[in-house]
């Protein structure tokens, strides 16, 4: 897209990021969403630094285009994570859930460009300050973390975008070209998509995960474990054991014993649809099928146009 | 606005839509914002019915141009209402927080047009089949009483469009022409706006709790007291006794003997901004002054028609 500055920034054609999530965007998907134009974007916090080595190396292989690899700052490991995205020669990174002033100036010394998500608008001015190139602005309808101000993709988008010069890139609730243009209108410069990558071929989701996905309907998703750290996923028996303890008013320890340990790798990548964690956005109502990541991408762009020379033909004129 | 089902449907010139609410929309709102061509709505929630009874003489001595009336379903003395509404000859009403199928038909034998108000698309189609002439679809950024599924605005316009043929009016979260746009970029025909119409000079609310919304914030507000009837509120003292009691697992009895008597009364009318309950939007974060009824309405309209330039104006030939 011409003169857009976050398609300048990133050497992208379109100005769809697919966000980078656990257990699911590997470098299949990053390399497929590249491949068509967009921006595709390995997750790296369900990775251990020698995965993450061996993902840069295929997506390198399977792409000439640019892609990213999101890293949450509170991963424990992350000195190492930094050091093979550098050595790999990553173009972009996304950081999220932690500090930007970290970690932005040794990857900016390399010539990396820096986009980090925020929830609302104290935080986006804090990355601005740290000096990360955009901004992704993050509502409450977005599958996996989550702010806990619950701000919605509609309220948040203009205050981010009335807070900082940097470009704002919309998130949460955006899976298709109409959503797409709200967020335009809302003053954002590109989307990032999550939910909708979920249920691409490309995606390493098990079967049974995107399976469900296309029968998630209006209300199957919630957030919780807000005491701890808010997350959104589908209600199931998991959820269910976390609601009651909730209900009685159980502490922290006690959630998070119930939580486990890779409760969100037992749903979303080994399958189990009732004691894994499924992380997802509300978004996910919408999904009709299975597809291909590039045509998400172009079926997302026409709707997108499509949508444009709609509003464009609104008769204004009273 | 041509070709537009809602200003055909209503007779208004703009599809601005005030929302009906307790405690601040009166006949002084409600006339200014029909006098200047949006639609205006008194909201009789709050009102004995020889309140709504003068209020509709007021509203139609200071109006020529259609307004309407709010009508909770589950108002005790109901049939009182409706029987003043049919008297007053009032055009449209709008009712939520009930079955539409109760009182449709009786209002449509007098001519009434009938907007029905809901959070998801079982509501909505239920709405359409009892006849009602369009849906508000509301999200869970909207003040007030709300939907249990926490469906934001931008992932509930689509559903509800996709499932309905009747017009789609969006609610929640807007209160700009940014956000209108964004509303209609989804498949919204008009919007409903509450909350940027509590800070007109003309609403009932109390000055204290004006004042307040324009320094109320991001995460300011909270949907609480789910296990009754979800109402988004501001965070304020009496909030923090509902929390505390929550929080510990109090049962519904001691909720409800927490909310007491005329709560949003005490804090919305009679301006208690610590005891009071004050319902209000996440899009009271964005407020920055008072202004007439008719200047907001005007400068939703022009912001309308500049963001519609802005994106077509966005050059998408790649």
């Amino acid at each position: 897209m011409k003169n857009n500055r976050i398609c300048e920034l990133l050497g992208i054609k379109y100005p769809i990021i697919q966000a980078g999530m656990i257990w699911c965007s590997g470098w299949q998907l990053a390399s497929a969403v590249s491949n068509v134009g967009g921006l595709g974007v390995i997750g790296s916090g369900s990775m251990y630094p020698h995965i993450l080595d061996e993902q840069l190396t295929k997506c390198k292989a399977a792409t000439k285009n640019p892609f990213a690899v999101n890293v949450p700052l509170l991963y424990p490991d992350i000195d190492k994570l930094i050091d093979i995205i550098i050595q790999h020669d990553v173009k972009v990174v996304f950081t999220s859930a932690g500090n930007p002033n970290t970690w932005t100036s040794k990857l900016k010394s390399h010539d990396i460009k820096v986009v980090h998500v925020v929830s609302n608008s104290k935080f986006a001015l804090k990355a601005q300050a740290a000096g990360v190139d955009a901004v992704v602005a993050e509502g409450f309808e977005a599958g996996g973390h989550n702010g806990r101000e619950e701000t919605t993709t509609m309220c948040l988008i203009p205050i981010i975008k009335g807070a900082v010069d940097i470009p704002v890139i919309a998130a949460g609730g955006i899976g298709s070209g109409r959503t797409m243009m709200a967020a335009f209108a809302l003053g954002a410069e590109a989307v990032q998509i999550g939910s909708r990558f979920v249920v691409s071929e490309e995606s390493s989701a098990h079967p049974n995960f995107k399976q469900k996905l296309l029968e998630t309907k209006e209300g199957d998703t919630t957030l919780t474990l807000k005491s701890i750290t808010p997350v959104r996923l589908i209600k199931n028996a998991f959820y269910e054991q976390v609601r009651e303890a909730q209900e009685r008013g159980a502490d922290n320890n006690e959630l998070i014993r119930i939580l486990g340990r890779a409760r969100a790798k037992k749903g979303m990548f080994e399958g189990d649809m009732e004691q894994g964690e499924l992380e997802i956005g509300q978004v996910s109502a919408s999904f009709k099928k299975i597809q291909p990541a590039a045509d998400i991408v172009v079926e997302i762009w026409q709707e997108f146009i499509e949508t444009k020379k709609q509003l464009a033909e609104l008769d204004t004129d009273i």
